[in-house]
């Protein structure tokens, strides 16, 4: 069988295995303060152009998600979000079980707009009961969105004008951000991405990681008392240079941004296979996601070489998700491309 | 100017205030453990017709509400609810303070299926990643709804077997529950109802009281420790006396029915000059909350003399909320009529 | 049985009932809007000399410590508190319910010093993991304490100066203040108390009303959406005015210290009774509660006509309380004084 | 400079890389449900001879420690530990963030004994009022100890059989498992301390691998749905075979106990140079942490060649902590031996 379904099915970038190798017996102090730590946070502060951005490497999504909205918020504050945001649907209630209420916004595509955000302050800013309801007060999106789609930068940039406004801090969950980046869709960098949120994250379990994500905090209203969060809930890593090693590897030589166009090289194929077999998709998705709508029995035919997620039903069709990474082989690809031909 | 904004405008019922006078001197241990709390259970357990029914008394519903749904589920449990149920629109996310997401069903009229919980349940159960999501583990509606609107005794039997089927626990919130009794549509017994929930609320705040719910819990596993939720969440009254009162005059002579039949009597007599001025309704309530759909001439002429509550637009009409309660009082009723013709 | 084993025995003075009574059959907004609750804090403002202070008024102290604390603190940081404090031992873990530590200081009568509290903060402060810690963030003591001992103006000065120079908002719990204020042994008035802290609540529950806790905010930093706390966590009564009532009525002609003033006399008759009766006392008191150091006979005997409480062994003495309070009858107290000369 | 101050200094054993290097391109599902965790699982089923047993793979301690308490502990139930306990001192209040109070007990060397549990109880069980107080329901102990002591197992089963009368699950932080076990002064076996608790976890992090700690549940009632408890706390690694590989690793061969063993070993040869030097301890420590009493003078003399930890001051002393580990050179260990003798 060969595997599609995920984009963390495979381990590290081998420079990373080989980083780890070379420095294992090295002493270093814990949590994160070590030198190759320091050297990591200085590589993605020069990515995005601001030597005072704080950067701190954290081991999974679910926690980053809950850690950042937890350090933000106060216990009678919401964060907005897509009713697609991994938060509202993926994460176990973790932001809940800190207290804060998830509100979400309905959702095509996965996308939110500011005049959806916009709408939701209005509404509260003039309910003479306001402290009957939760007060949102940040915005969480995810880019690309859960669904494989993307925020154009006038998109972006409006729902951050919003954000603005109404002193919304703006989270971007970029637990796919590579392959958003390389996109062949995206009209953003890197660096005008850091500028139109307040923190975000790097994904690098999905690209190129044994595990970890970069959280960087663009706002100095937002910076105090972060490494208190992390210990408490349980994401300062002991030896915290595993965390270093893998950013300061894929943040060398541009190796994060060669290795997500890589993946997303690999879903165009499968995407121009689809379209060219007339296979319908349940979203425009230009990244490394492609949800395919099968029936039954393309899907049972699929499936009887090929691992994929069952994303559930689009009326009588199979919502099926196919993921590429870093890892994805041609020869996968091929191997699939055949097979999509003949279903 | 008259007021008709909500069902606690007034204080309390006579009797309780006498009551409240009488005893003013006595000396009685704190916390509900004392005699008249002691009668008010009683007279409680005699209405329902379980003598082994937990009776607890509270100040108000948010922390009824928390409190009940803190003390059933486990940390990563959440409660299924209409979207328009009170927990979830305006407790200002009491329910997600206390770690646990609300989860919420489309709703109409505010009711929900047991239909739509049992969809809720198969597709959690067939879920491969289901400790990725929210267990549903919980049921709460409120009778009446939100919207005034009832549950057939029908509508309550099919929820409640499909709760019962998936071990779901049903908690009904009875912040208006007499208002709801007394309805001419209704077609549920106070002693049914308890035998169709597992724990279920009988509100006194809204229906004679100065404050107060009477917390029934019926199911055995439901029982143990609940004082320690309440005292820990800051629900139990040093002078707890004061919840036995209300309670033990409320349910002398059956006052708490007689007082609701009289709310729903004006709301009735209310309902049909609506219907005979040709004023539609956002919602078909036989409660003593009635929703009226009205124009911005015939809102502002309304609000000249009487006080009412705002629920927004619908298309471009204003929903206006009236309620009556146990001290709403004929002659006031008779103005409100008056003017009502006349717009 | 005549009992002295709490202050919340009784109900309320006449003078609230009265206004109770007349005022039944009002109508008023809800959730402490009211021109009652008004009139109350303007009261309350008065007596303290502030006019700028926020007034809220909530139903209980276990509620008002946890909504007061939880307001204050980020989510990793805790309170100081004597280990003796009612957060840290009675209240169900309510304050760590909220996700905060109790950082617990050694007490032998129930008071903190500035110095402990400093020296705290200095360990903290100099901790090079201090991240691994619970970061020190505001003070909680308690006037009079649990064990009825008091503050010297001294001692408070000293106490506010060093959490002043550390940012810690100091706050005061004064479920008994208006019988810590009437002590003989009293240097502090309200108006000194209301400066030498940044937030407190002036009890009423234990001092003539049926139930109530008055908190008056006086540091800007700590006012913004406390109305949202309060509603999330169940405190915000519907028939706010209830509690206006009460604190209007309390602060008229001052009745709230007049009656305090009696409790006191009352319970320095009965100390002056130990003291010729050789009765050893647990902690000096010069407030409402009394300690007893009574042998088991001698409790035994007391407790033939006497209800008081039991707060466990000194020793192989037992530690009884004795509780006077507003209600309590000269002929109550010529009768305990009667016994403890015989025992 | 030389590292003595921790035992997670390095990276992992190079079993564990070789394993990552081989295994980097397999393609396995995700969260720990892949083969290797399952080979993993059975290896430590088997080494505690109980196939039964649940075992789950968690990235850290805090982590660990959290998610078990959390899953265990009602609303209003707190965990009883010694003061000592890393729980109750040095992770941020991770246990209150969760909603739950540490119910500390005194300690001279970081055990705790069944007395002073049983105490514990019995006065929660005596107290009238035992509603307004915290409900003692589990008891956390660490072994070895945070002071690198040990439970003997005279005295771990007098704890288990208290803790089985009161119905107390106890878990066991087994943080630095291997060095408790292979202490020279330690007489209970792996197996034997799997059935004298209930939960306990096998600690990677500072044990030879690069992260990762194994709890194991024995008890039924404690296993179900902790998987959500997981996920919810951010504690599920997406790519869960890193934590498989390092212990199929670690428990293959019996390497666990065997680098265990090493680092006891130059634990003891550097007790035995304080000894020779007269150089006095803070804890009787038989384990790979030696807790060392060091004059200003010695201190800084053993700082201009080796980086220890510092941990505060006993009298005038210094109390130093040492720290052996998996990864310590012999060659390391003579340099401080040699320096131990000068200073």
């Amino acid at each position: 069988m060969i595997h599609f379904e995920s984009d963390y099915l495979e381990g590290a970038h081998e420079n990373i295995l080989k980083r780890m190798q070379e420095s294992n017996l090295m002493q270093t102090c814990g949590y994160g303060m070590d030198e190759i730590c320091e050297s990591a946070r200085k590589r993605i502060q020069k990515a995005i152009g601001n030597s005072k951005a704080d950067v701190h490497f954290l081991v999974g999504g679910t926690q980053t998600n809950l850690i950042v909205i937890d350090a933000i918020l106060r216990p009678y504050q919401g964060v907005i979000s897509a009713e697609s945001g991994h938060i509202n649907v993926h994460e176990t209630g973790a932001v809940e079980a800190c207290g804060h209420k998830v509100i979400s916004l309905k959702s095509e595509d996965g996308t939110i707009s500011g005049n959806q955000v916009k709408e939701v302050m209005e509404n509260h800013l003039h309910d003479s009961n306001k402290e009957h309801t939760v007060q949102p007060a940040m915005v969480y999106i995810s880019f690309p969105t859960e669904n494989g789609t993307l925020y154009s930068k006038k998109q972006l940039k409006d729902l951050y004008q919003v954000c603005t406004h109404y002193h919304l801090p703006l989270f971007i969950d970029g637990a796919r951000l590579g392959y958003g980046l390389m996109s062949e869709k995206n009209d953003i960098t890197l660096k005008e991405l850091s500028k139109l949120c307040d923190v975000f994250y790097i994904g690098g379990t999905k690209v190129g990681a044994l595990f970890g994500e970069a959280v960087v905090i663009t706002k100095d209203a937002l910076k105090k008392d972060f490494r208190y969060m992390i210990k408490q809930r349980g994401g300062m890593l002991a030896k915290g240079r595993m965390l270093g090693i893998q950013f300061d590897e894929l943040f060398k030589d541009d190796l994060y941004f060669k290795i997500s166009k890589h993946a997303i090289e690999m879903a165009m194929q499968i995407k121009q296979a689809c379209i060219e077999a007339s296979i319908p998709f349940a979203y425009e998705s230009f990244t490394n996601q492609q949800f395919l709508l099968l029936s039954d029995t393309q899907y049972k035919k699929l499936s009887s070489k090929f691992v994929v997620s069952d994303f559930g039903k689009k009326n009588d069709m199979n919502i099926i998700r196919i993921c590429t990474s870093w890892a994805t082989t041609q020869n996968n690809t091929d191997a699939l491309i055949e097979m999509l031909k003949t279903i």
